[in-house]
């Protein structure tokens, strides 16, 4: 008998159901003893308060395009393994018990850098973990890629497509803020698709008065329209300049919202022209996943399901050089992929002449 | 010779080409006379200072698929339209000046509300009108429906849908912030379409305490998530009792930039459930016109040019019990076309378990 | 005790869910006696053969958005409803039969012509029934619109639409066969929304000289490559003059598969311009309903429900001048809703250029 | 001065204007010298008689988004290339003359395989060539990725997905024909994101005994329905064993138009099952391209542009291990990019349970 147990853990997106699927299709097609598969619910908490389902194949029949996850998701525990819950109780030793009572041979775990790192940590109790990366934001280290991530892109750029349109016939400056937590990736990438003029990323900290003179050029070649895609991490040259510290202050002071709203007070003052501003937010973790991330992460489920089978654990499925690997989770844990300012990608994005603000 | 002028004014929308291609096709295709097409750019603005191209079938080969407009829009003139320009020079004259100046036979007229005022006013001072009932909003009096209408429902429930998933996963109240200016057809029409489960609009005042007491229903039910569409108009039963003047002092006075924002912390307040919103904004009047719209404006397009092949002007081309029409320009003026809150779609929008707070 | 049996028949469409998920909500939301609703399975077999399965609120959660049906369907009995089965069954005492045996209230059936037929049936011998009208073809009597219209106009015009840019590319002469069984409706449809340079409907027989001419003048005009949405059931002029035996007596004789495949030989013949044909076939009754869709078809299962709710029985719900109407069902059985060669629909297209063929 | 020729040859595909942007975009932005740009009209054909029109970075402004290629293109010259044309005109001779009288300094050819074997040969006659991978089938040789490639496979899997709704409610068995020439990337792909059971490709010769065992099993689970993914080019284990001869005159007896009709047939034969064809055809190649198509044409086309201004030539841009590489174009020209049956991505699809009917 192999006992399964399974969990999505961060904030959702796209293509968790088809990984999920991946791993249970490959495990029951495959596995010469008999099969239990424990869902736990909502994240590490279903862990912590041993909350969970049986699931079976029939659980993940039809849900290849289904958005989110069935076994629902949770941000609690990243922030604060470390301290007991509101009843005093020790998380890590209450996750370590569960595995432990209900007689797990393995736990699969999808989730992004916070998870990894909880997950890293529960591998260093002794548990067998496997995992699978999780991100819209394509921030993990030790993968070129993560689920989600392009069916993301995909939303981003429909949204900026569509604002092209009316930037064009109103002749304003518009300015979509795109999601990716502390990196450019998904910015860089929809910005990309859909001929963004400016884009803004934290690898690549912006001087204002750049975008400012790269806006009014496009007025004098009468393009008339400027769009700017901004990562919602994005920032200006003097805030990098900030300790973390200093930067956390200022931001809380803020008047607007994000990042978007000061940039959009700061050029409509600077240029005189109309700048309207458009917050997708959550929508770009929603959805369907789209048809590359199936696959990706059918075949991530898959190999998932192998390692299971050989008895292989700790590690993530990760993608390096188009290949499928497995990459020790202490690798991974706390660690953040970022775009490189100097990446091939971004010195062709700049000879295409979008401008980066730097 | 056939001498005819075209503009399209106010926010723009999806079909605006489509329906202009309408009317230039079918001028061409069937005037005996030849013709001559003025597109005057940036809306009324082009008008008033003269400012066109001369457009023909060509032009609009390949735009029926195409969102915005090739003669640009403004909204110019219909706040002031009354008050001279900064240099003193009297709008309204102006485009009379400009209409016999180019010895026009007609001028044909693409907007929403605002537009078909300044329309009728050119009416009145002996131009030869016809317009297109043109919003996303819907709400323009003497027709049942308007084009770009139904494409904004398209990316609003898409917009839903994809929320859904999230949502779900992580057991979240979510608001999404749908245009429709101060009606209710745009928010009414995606709510249903996408399953939300609160519909605020500016037809219905609601009332925060059956607002909170639905989210609560649903904890209680196991649903566990909740979505409200909400209505960038939509006004609560207390600030529906004040004046105008002290609605907007209000609303000035405002921390969060929107109703949704306000009513998110309400709700997070009242309920303590992590609540988050959403703001499509000007996506929803960008992209590709949905089937429905390029139809429909094509056909009105069509019927414009048939109405202008006779030599009858005065009128708005509407659409009334699937019956295309001709409306005196006089009566659509200065009108509003609101969601009757005893409508029978709303009536089974709560049969279907809708709650509109109210 | 309210006991509701329930079945979907006919070829799928687009909705089926979202219009049992409106009849249920409604009763459930709004009944004041217990609920109880079987699910017959596959069509009108499930009926005959009592099988079925208990449905509630839970079954119709989160399937708005769902295409197909849960009950599945069938076109079993349509053909051969007066024959007994291959056991000697009578189908129709059978249905009698099972429907008395569950102590039925009444039966809500979804479906087309054919199903109606079978519906006025049993309504004839005694049964409660309410019935929605579905179909992508959008032919039945009694009401403007049936859901699953909408959406197929929306996949075909998007399969058309990906065809436009590699007709233009390479200059050839593209036909997409729609769908529609002998009614143009979605053909008209699709093929005005996406820039169709001729379309081809069952109810304008065509003549293929015309259609010839049609493309040559194109040729010469420098467009170079030409669309015809042709519906499934297009016919030549000639072939309209024949019986209906003669005519099945030479389609079955063809070598070509479809009408399409025909026309597309003769064209080449006449013009030595490459033909390409696309059926997009089942997918347009496929996929997700479009949001007209989904509001229409919850409207009109919100209606049924009220009707069952006020025990009125022996009616469709209908659409008639922008109402929701409830249609005798001896009016609808049998008849058959069909485009007018001369509807302004028909003529406004012509004025925008569009060859008919006729 | 910078004098540079252009052309699209072969099949259309997604994201041929993106990269042509991306070349012009490139060159007008960084060269130090005028540019011109010769756009030759419909591929080779062009260039063989000399027609062509002067295209600039105007032409290319929002085309990122636009299917098919404003330069046209034709399969003229493939298979012909070395035969006179109708007049006795030498084509290769003449394509030769044109660039040498136009005095070009290099020409830029985007195109699939039949297009680099003569990229190739214009090479060896002292042509300075740069070349950029198009095509859906993704059988180039040198690169992992052409452009084309994911749009249309989110083409050919929202096919399936629509599929999918239909089949399910009907318990049928479904083909759909993917296209992908004489290999299986394309068909393998959708078949994954779509969930197909069956996934028949031209690299792995099926066995029809094995087709029927995989619908009987899924029948006997209670599944109902089945769906199959098959590659235009697929091919039983019997006719792989013909020679290209024998198997070509084999197919011309065919009485079905292609092999989804065959093995409908047989399928439905040997089962008795309901077995519907859908041949979504050439909209695989149409239509706006997919973000992933377009971040990936852009670049490319800037590193051709790059090559350019360097003035390297003899190379197509090609993508190897996610890094942009350039390929030598002997090392291009007459090879296939097949799909090994032993691939890692096949065997993770076996483990996942999808049969590929060897």
């Amino acid at each position: 008998m192999l006992r399964i147990g399974m969990l999505t853990s961060g904030g959702d997106c796209q293509a968790l159901n088809a990984a999920m699927r991946g791993v249970v299709k490959t495990i029951y097609n495959n596995s010469k003893e008999d099969v239990e598969i424990f869902g736990f619910l909502a994240g590490y908490r279903g862990l912590i308060y041993s909350n969970f389902r049986m699931v079976t194949g029939k659980d993940f029949s039809g849900i290849l395009t289904k958005g989110g996850t069935i076994l629902g998701s949770s941000r609690t525990p990243f922030k604060t393994i470390e301290e007991p819950d509101e009843n005093g109780l020790d998380k890590v030793e209450a996750m370590v018990h569960t595995y432990h009572k209900l007689n797990l041979d393995c736990l699969v775990v999808l989730g992004g850098n916070g998870t990894h790192k909880t997950a890293n940590l529960l591998r260093t109790k002794g548990l067998n973990i496997v995992t699978l990366p999780k991100t819209i934001d394509n921030d993990l280290w030790g993968t070129d890629m993560t689920f989600g991530f392009q069916s993301a892109v995909d939303i981003a750029t429909n949204v900026i497509d569509c604002i092209h349109t009316t930037a064009d016939s109103h002749r304003r400056v518009f300015i979509v803020e795109v999601m990716g937590h502390k990196t450019g990736w998904l910015t860089l990438n929809a910005g990309m698709a859909s001929g963004a003029d400016i884009i803004l990323i934290p690898e690549i900290p912006y001087d204002i008065k750049k975008i400012v003179k790269a806006i009014k050029r496009r007025q004098e070649n009468g393009s008339g329209f400027t769009i700017l895609a901004v990562a919602e991490g994005a920032i200006s040259k003097e805030d990098a300049q900030l300790t973390k510290k200093e930067y956390k202050k200022k931001v809380e002071k803020r008047v607007h919202p994000t990042v978007s709203y000061e940039l959009a007070k700061q050029i409509q003052d600077e240029t005189g022209l109309e700048v309207r501003v458009t917050v997708p937010g959550h929508m770009q973790r929603g959805g369907s996943p789209c048809p590359y991330d199936r696959v990706f992460a059918s075949r991530l489920g898959s190999e998932a399901g192998k390692l299971i089978l050989k008895g292989e654990y700790g590690f993530m499925v990760g993608y390096k050089n188009r290949e499928i690997v497995k990459v020790p989770l202490e690798e991974v844990a706390g660690k953040l992929k970022t775009v490189d300012p100097d990446a091939t990608i971004v010195k062709e994005a700049k000879m295409l002449g979008i401008c980066f603000g730097d």
